[in-house]
């Protein structure tokens, strides 16, 4: 898997080695990290020239200044430095650790990458070709692991989608008792995303796609940059 | 369903019924409104009296006074009240809105819902009920819906679990590179209780029950109690 690669055709034939025939309602999930590698977002780190910044936070995490340089191109702005962890918003609004550039599946210390230039255009386009490829209507989530505040572990979330209402808005429904639901929004496209990495987590990250099969979403062109809730929306703080 | 039905013969009988055999290793996701529901947490709000608090509370969401009162009573602090939404960390210790106490599917306008009294000891129960059933090694996670702070939309959670190492801890393992994962834990009782809402969720909260099988989870007893995060450890704030 390298810069150019199709990401679509190499799914479709590799489904169709394993006797997998697409069908309507497929959800493909992806692994930001192929997505990247196929745009050319893998990082060279001998190439990149640490600003005195990064200099500064690498001293005080112990990560290599390099990598540390990445996370602050890749940041809007940095929220906190502690521990080893660098908390940042990254440019497409993702409040994580190290603004989702990851040094682990890269390939060896002087190699990082970072998360694809847009997540929903990149899910938007292989979609458009698997499409084209299997003649089905399915949907793409490209996914990636990220922290929570007040949970320990990590869990995987949908970072770009396609095809599918990431949000499943359920106010106005009633409930078993005829209630009335008055707040109840479910964030399918993370549940999904959870779901593929129990498959896509235990193959040792050999196994960068997953298919969910099944599961009747609501088709839909909003994107997953529509999950991310603007900083005056956060209750929790 | 309601207080004193064992919850593990009713899954049995209804699998039964269904002609699903259990296995070792199914791992068995219960809402924790059913559970709560066995155990006596339905509260009618016509035996509850509402406090100064709550009622202040209560003109300020507009929310049912005496709901108030009993978020106020399941809660270990108040951390925000906006919105008509309540932020709290409940006695588990879990953050979220309203302490976990349900208006919806509870019964109507006079009846509210509360979390189990410990969810870790009602999924090890059930477990140990269902292995005396079915003879089989199970794994129980108990759920409840959770928003999260920088993103839209709720996401199941394991709040209960019994059988099942909810953190996978890959700390030290190589990646497929060789370079040592030094950061890696994941939270796989979440993501399997996000999974299961894919089941649980679409069937209009009418099924409360989802066996999750094929994942080949790292048995074990630590609790889902060990998923919350201490405050001190949370570097988003």
């Amino acid at each position: 898997m390298g810069k150019g690669d199709n990401i679509a055709e190499i799914i479709f034939s590799s489904a169709t080695r394993a006797a997998i025939v697409f069908q309507d309602y497929d959800i493909v999930v992806i692994s930001h990290t192929i997505v990247s590698r196929a745009e050319g977002r893998l990082v060279d780190l001998r190439t990149i020239n640490p600003s005195a910044e990064a200099l500064e936070i690498a001293e005080k995490t112990g990560k290599d200044a390099r990598h540390v340089e990445v996370i602050l191109r890749e940041s809007k702005r940095i929220l906190r430095v502690e521990r080893g962890v660098i908390i940042s918003e990254s440019r497409h609004g993702i409040i994580s650790a190290n603004a989702g550039v990851d040094a682990s599946n890269a390939g060896g210390v002087d190699y990082v990458i970072t998360l694809p230039e847009d997540p929903d255009i990149s899910a938007a386009r292989i979609r458009q070709d698997l499409k084209r490829l299997t003649g089905k209507e399915l949907a793409v989530i490209i996914c990636d692991t990220s922290g929570r505040p007040f949970r320990r572990g990590t869990v995987n979330i949908a970072i770009g989608c396609s095809g599918i209402n990431p949000l499943w808005d359920r106010r106005g429904e009633k409930d078993l008792f005829g209630r009335t639901l008055t707040s109840k929004i479910t964030c399918v496209a993370d549940e999904i995303a959870s779901a593929a990495e129990l498959v896509i987590g235990q193959a040792d990250e050999g196994t960068p796609v997953a298919l969910v099969r099944g599961y009747l979403f609501k088709p839909g062109e909003v994107p997953a940059r529509a999950i991310i809730r603007p900083d005056e929306e956060n209750l929790f703080k």
